[in-house]
């Protein structure tokens, strides 16, 4: 434990920044200093909520405040980039939810202030530490599984039905890719944690039974680097699904989590099961694993980089790299499947962003 | 039961022909009358294993008994035309083990002898059969699981790293797609049973880890014509697998079958689960499944169609439908993942035939 808390301001005071704060004060090493909303009714509710004794009345003010130390950034993801940028160059030290940003032209511009301020970093791709996502890791660094052939993944929950002209996630422009830009980011990072760079993508985005402007039920191959296959499928338009199958050579694992409890991330492994396969095994065997909270670890990690305690594991390099593979999966599934060249979109991105 | 048994003969008499044949054995409506396999061995030992009391010298000595009402083929996928136009020709009804052909010339040329023939034909699309998809269906036409969005299936096992030159499956001219055309056909036909027609396909296949010609880990992405998203993934490199997973907008169904018993089909069910997930459900409750076996079912179903008291539910149309599945997937693997139309690769198939 710190003695002196590192002091840190959510901005963006919505339902994910409620998340988060649970998280951070389910650690003791956060202390959530003042906050920042341009919704003065929603600054006193969180500062209630979660006995925050200071708010800031505009982003300038919470910038200039030097006890600030860091920013915890939930705004909609077509603001990341000013948000993010803003707080960087005003010497503040930024955590952002996932994604980094809606654009890899917005991304690469924050990666480039991110390199210009020296600022510490992080982006929340939280579900690469779920327990079950660490054991997997253990499994194909040590061999246990063998080499993988496919590997398959869903992130798909019920949010498209739900979505209306009120809400940032209703609109192609703020949310691109829908279902696959919210939740299959998320399974973008994580697959290339366990198994390396994915190089190409060939993909089908829907707008099947949602009211909004985008997709839900979107379908990606992902062709790794290493020759292995990956599948990642999300929805908008169903029950909640977290899942992640492995075949391996030597054993298959599957991995598979309730999310109807993601949010309460310090109980999610009470509502996942991990469990291998081995030949001419009949029962799946429940791997023991590890108590996790991914949201409390990844707000502690980032404090404690400001500290120099400890190093980001999800900076911009890897966020960008999940971002590329959502983007990836749109202009494949704008060229009706035709496959992409990972590389070729992150290029094409920075060519745009250098001319511009 | 009937009083007259009807007279049926396996050909080719390798590992499969067992299987059916104690499918057969299990119900009461089929007579394992006679056999033929080119290796008098394999007759010899045939006979004794199944008490059946002679066997054919010649295919032309088989198909020339008055007594044999129709045939059971179990030969290579390559040989299928040849031997069963010539059954057909000679006026028997014909079982043949998915899938129809290994190439839709010789379907088309198989359909067009059923056609001018008349007689009795059924492919071994076994797997629609089973319990999980059998209750799938009836939540779909009932409505239970609402609009589907999203269908995730996998059929895979170890055989690839099995096969050696000696068997026909190691070739890439006798087994074109390899895992995908002796698995992932199964899940070809079973979702086209299940959501109606797949219209396009995205695919990549890869030889990973097999010493064969033919692909280990393929992937699959169908567009059905009703706008749902459909995922095939098959490999021949781990532990088996079988599963299907539908996410509707009222609730998802989950299918696993522990591939281990799949040939004692009257014993998988025991081995399988189907369960359900309604939103805000955290514990997914089995559905209870009425017990079937899907190799007896198929036989016993053939022969009463024979006999004029049943008629055949996977016959010459739905397995080419199936087959097509599986050429545009090796289609659009061939073009990079391009996707192909299932109409037009079945069209070409035609024109190439009406020429050659």
């Amino acid at each position: 434990m710190l003695e002196d808390k590192v002091r840190l301001a959510p901005v963006g005071l919505g339902r994910w920044a409620r998340v988060l704060a649970r998280g951070a004060q389910r650690g003791d090493v956060v202390d959530l200093y003042s906050c920042f909303s341009r919704d003065e009714q929603r600054r006193t509710s969180f500062c209630e909520e979660f006995g925050i004794t200071r708010s800031a009345g505009s982003y300038e003010e919470l910038l200039s405040d030097p006890d600030v130390e860091g920013v915890i950034v939930t705004t909609p993801n077509d603001t990341h980039r000013d948000v993010i940028v803003q707080a960087l160059e005003a010497g503040k030290d930024v955590y952002t939810d996932k994604p980094i940003a809606h654009t890899l032209e917005d991304a690469n511009r924050i990666a480039a202030a991110v390199t210009d301020t020296g600022r510490v970093f992080a982006v929340g791709h939280s579900s690469r530490r779920l327990s079950g996502h660490r054991e997997m890791k253990r499994w194909i660094d040590d061999g246990r599984i063998g080499d993988i052939s496919l590997a398959e993944a869903n992130f798909s929950n019920e949010r498209g039905l739900e979505l209306t002209p009120k809400t940032w996630r209703y609109y192609a422009d703020k949310s691109p890719g829908g279902a696959f830009i919210q939740l299959g980011v998320h399974h973008a990072d994580t697959l290339q944690f366990l198994l390396g760079p994915v190089a190409r993508v060939t993909a089908h985005a829907r707008r099947l039974y949602t009211k909004s402007e985008v997709p839900d039920a979107v379908m990606a191959i992902c062709e790794f680097a290493s020759g292995a296959l990956g599948y990642i499928g999300t929805g908008w338009a169903s029950p909640g699904v977290y899942t992640m199958n492995l075949l391996g050579t030597k054993a298959n694992l599957r991995y598979d989590l309730d999310f109807t409890h993601w949010d309460e991330s310090h109980q999610a492994d009470d509502w996942s099961t991990l469990r291998s396969q081995f030949y001419g095994e009949s029962v799946r065997q429940p791997v023991p694993l590890p108590r996790t909270d991914m949201f409390r670890e990844q707000l502690d990690e980032f404090a404690l980089a400001i500290r120099g305690q400890a190093s980001v594991e999800v900076g911009a390099v890897e966020a960008v790299r999940a971002l590329a593979v959502v983007r990836s999966v749109l202009e494949s599934s704008k060229r009706n499947g035709e496959a992409v060249d990972v590389a070729e979109v992150i290029g094409s991105a920075v060519a745009t962003a250098s001319v511009s």
